[in-house]
């Protein structure tokens, strides 16, 4: 079989075969393979629409079936401009093909490739598939329509671009089709906004997202949560400005390494003739927990020092790249930076992969995969420190990895300015991929800030420090939780643990005490009191995927009880109140 | 009995007389009176230090005694060269008296006035008392030596400046030197420093405090009380960034009419051409809040609507204002901001002004005062909105204070740019005052950003807003804490509650063992193991303001029990390791 590229490019020419057929006065523009399909576009002269495309395709299994042949032919410059004298971008193309080393002439710019394959001739160096029999029919979809200037230019015409998606076999297709589907389900834009969890405000900015209260109480469940179990294993908390004098980044290098990802500089004479600094918004979080630790003189039996800090920190994104929750321009870490000596380092590894993978499974996440990113020797401006040392902190990183029989893959010239880092690639509820979880070993920020110890002979030592964030960014973690579980959140995680439903308005009474004893012991709950149908309420609750539904009428309110409905589940009877109340405590201690 | 003040006055030429007596070769600056006291500038040919104060004082108590009169004279320019002849700076304050209205020349310039006492002539307008009989000689007292600038420049000569006290009677001295003693023992930079509660760091800036870990936890304990109160009394959570596009600041007015507290804007353009936009730390969180109630529509039904937010701001002091916790340039406001209906104001504002009594006290404040600050009618450019709707919000005010029966003083052209507010001034354990707490009623932000509600009848509706920060700035309330307690906090504030002290090293592992049983029930404890002696430890412990030292030895360990010190108080016994967990988590609880 040949290479699903070239039957992908192929498809493309055949699509442009149909829509000539269809639309005989089509004028072409171009048609590649893409990443799991191929598209073509096309200046038509009048408006198609989604439901145009089964039509097409239709049309281009007709064609397959033909077995239609993909005749190769060079041709000159000059032949070929008659060929395509009704196709003015194909003409275009060849005007330019002399000058152009890319296009599909030969080196001395006289001849042009061209392809014909039944009724349509495209300009194009291949390489095809030899017959469209090579083609399996049943594994390739014509997918949307979208505007696209000619060239990319938006001085230019708006051509119709037409996608499709294509694979091996009719199997391949239907799984990408279901995980296109499952992911646009899950999609934490759309679930944000459906759940109020977050938005994007313009006259804010873009990259900026601000929490509503479904999912500031959300985004509090994961902060406690992580930050308590730092507290409980030895971590100290910390606190530093979002803010710092410029000096300090360039110290600590990031001037010289990380510029490109800062916000600009806040210049203090702007508004006041004696100031003379600037003063920059933090991207890290590294330098305030290096100026904590270097605030009083630090022994070995201090060492390790934890510190840890939900720290909100601001990183220049282009506004193309942004994306929901997963990339944004301000984000709060679960950072932390360790203080240790040489001799702890590996234990505090090792302990630090351990908690890594207990706070991922709290969070339902079972499988990842491990990435080693290690220095380019070859690119040393992109580095602090010296070779050495580098080595040192890989080998450090490696032998964690090793000790804990985790396998990883390694990836040259990823490393950090500072050093080297271990990133954890969790697999979600589809199977998808996330980074995460970062951990990096640094000798070089001790160096730049002199950072010591005294040690057990009353020696200054070097202590090295590592630097960790395990859910990442909180912002593209939370992101990733609304995918992972659909917006469908364990009773733990659910910004709307309850709903009590009162059948009638005799029940609201009864319905309203339910919320408070609910309310008493820290859950989350909403109480309807509208006037509505209990099915009408049982939907919604359902929309806003509400872990359980209690409904409270004439009999659940003489046995004091209620009747639940468990999110996807429905009806699981009438329950006594106390009762149920201890299942969902437990519930929630177990986090499943 | 004179006016205090003209009283210090005429002390500072007193002092300026015994100076000339001790020191004969002096040449005098100015001498006024000033808060609580006097001052005198001289040039001495010597270095004089604090030890020679007494002396001064001493000499100053000869004259006093001696009844010598204040003797006023009027004089030509001329005349008044020729008394001062010897004395340079008179000389130039005479020589640019024709030009200045303020001087002590008559209107036309010709003549001065001088006051003669004991051997001293100055040039110096008056009013003084009659005689020195008039001064209580045991109510005053010289408290320190300055260098100051002749007249502020830098360029002029350093002359020594002599600062006094002086009071009424004895007692009132007595009173103001004990309440600076006391000042100065709670100085919450001083304790800061020394129980690491926080710091600041010059590289990162002025008025940024950094918190180690003591500091960070005693932060979190306020943060947590406060907010979890705030979320049980129906307040929600809601989150937004630091930073916003500049369009959003023009909207709220905010560059009209506080630009000059807000930080420079930081100029997109410097680090990408695409982009366009100016960007701003935010001062308040008010904007925020407001999307995201705009951010849906809004029904009667869901009125009020309460949001709060731990938000971190930052403003632009002047650097030579800046002080410790109390005036900085970022902090955290544990912020909220209310919507609702015109008949739901009067209820809201009670609640709040109860809330706020609740906090406060809770915290150990019990007196305070309140202000109402309102608008300047004659002022109009410093406010949004019509004299109207300022009418309505400053009588909202007001009623909710008559309700409440608290007593208030008013500051006309006090209030925000946007409204009218209500301030807390807290008393303190030694009677300061400190503003913390502020309520605003605000008509005209839901105006600026056309906020709606539907009424019941489906009509769009207009919300009222309501600004409050009850702890105000988290960081200035933290100085106030620490100054208001002088470090010695109570159990539950405490940043490590117990220290376990083994009395020998055969006792450090029961030590471990009753840390680890503290850790767990959530306290705070620290096991000391060094090779030290116990009283040693103690000391330490005390040093450190730690609640309560629990003693290890034989027979604690044999009973499992502890030997119980409390700060400030000493042993009180042996006690039940479990039963003193009871009382302690009381003592928690109770907040005593």
């Amino acid at each position: 079989m040949a290479k699903i590229e070239t039957i992908r490019h192929s498809l493309s020419h055949i699509m442009a075969a149909a829509v000539k057929s269809l639309y005989p006065d089509v004028k072409f523009g171009i048609g590649p393979a893409i990443e799991n399909g191929f598209y073509y576009d096309f200046d038509l002269k009048i408006t198609i629409s989604p439901e145009d495309l089964p039509k097409i395709e239709e049309k281009m299994r007709e064609i397959i079936k033909q077995g239609a042949l993909f005749k190769k032919k060079e041709v000159s410059k000059k032949e070929a401009k008659k060929v395509f004298k009704k196709q003015p971008y194909k003409l275009e193309l060849i005007g330019e093909m002399s000058t152009s080393a890319k296009a599909s002439a030969d080196k001395k710019g006289k001849t042009v490739t061209i392809y014909e394959t039944s009724n349509f001739i495209d300009l194009c160096k291949g390489p095809h598939i030899k017959s469209t029999k090579e083609i399996p029919s049943d594994a390739f979809k014509l997918t949307k329509i979208a505007g696209a200037y000619w060239r990319g230019d938006e001085k230019r015409p708006m051509l119709t671009r037409i996608y499709g998606v294509a694979f091996k076999t009719k199997k391949e297709l239907e799984d990408y089709l279901k995980q296109i589907e499952e992911s646009e389900k899950r999609d934490h834009r759309v679930l944000g906004k459906r759940l109020e969890l977050f938005l994007i405000d313009e006259e804010f900015g873009p990259g900026l997202p601000l929490w509503p209260p479904k999912g500031a109480i959300l985004r509090k469940i994961v902060m406690d949560f992580a930050l308590n179990t730092y507290l409980k294993r030895g971590y100290q908390l910390v606190a530093t400005p979002h803010i710092a004098n410029l000096k300090l980044w360039k110290t600590s290098g990031h001037t010289d390494f990380y510029k490109e990802s800062m916000f600009p500089p806040m210049h203090m004479r702007e508004i006041a003739r004696e100031e003379k600094d600037d003063y920059q918004l933090k991207p890290m979080n590294c330098p305030g927990h290096v100026k904590i630790y270097s605030s009083k003189i630090r022994s070995y039996r201090d060492l390790p020092l934890r510190f840890t800090e939900m720290g909100t920190v601001y990183r220049y994104e282009r506004s193309g790249t942004l994306h929901g929750l997963t990339r944004v321009r301000g984000f709060t870490q679960d950072d932390a930076h360790l203080f240790c000596t040489p001799e702890q380092l590996h234990s505090e590894l090792l302990e630090m992969i351990d908690l890594t993978i207990y706070i991922l499974k709290s969070f339902g996440f079972k499988d990842f995969n491990v990435s080693l990113s290690v220095h380019d020797p070859k690119n040393k401006e992109k580095y602090l420190g010296s070779d050495k040392i580098w080595k040192l902190a890989e080998k450090a990183l490696e032998n964690a990895l090793k000790t804990k029989k985790l396998s990883y893959t390694r990836y040259t010239g990823e490393a950090v300015f500072y050093g080297p880092k271990i990133d954890f690639l969790i697999s979600d509820a589809i199977g998808r991929e996330w980074q995460l979880t970062t951990i990096q070993v640094d000798f070089n920020f001790p160096e730049k800030f002199d950072l010591n110890y005294i040690d057990k002979k009353g020696k200054k030592k070097r202590p090295i420090m590592l630097h960790r964030a395990l859910l990442g960014s909180l912002e593209r973690f939370i992101g990733v939780l609304i995918e992972h579980y659909g917006g469908a959140f364990p009773l733990w995680l659910a910004p709307i643990q309850f709903v009590v439903i009162p059948v009638g308005s005799r029940h609201q009474k009864y319905a309203k005490q339910v919320g408070k004893i609910l309310k008493e012991q820290n859950l989350r709950v909403e109480v309807q009191d509208e006037a509505e149908t209990v099915s009408k309420k049982i939907r919604e609750a359902e929309v806003q995927k509400i872990p359980y539904m209690l409904v409270v009428g004439d009999k659940e309110m003489k046995t004091k009880s209620v009747r639940v409905r468990k999110r996807e589940k429905g009806d699981m009877g009438i329950i006594k109140l106390t009762k149920f109340l201890e299942k969902a405590k437990k519930e929630i201690e177990t986090k499943k």
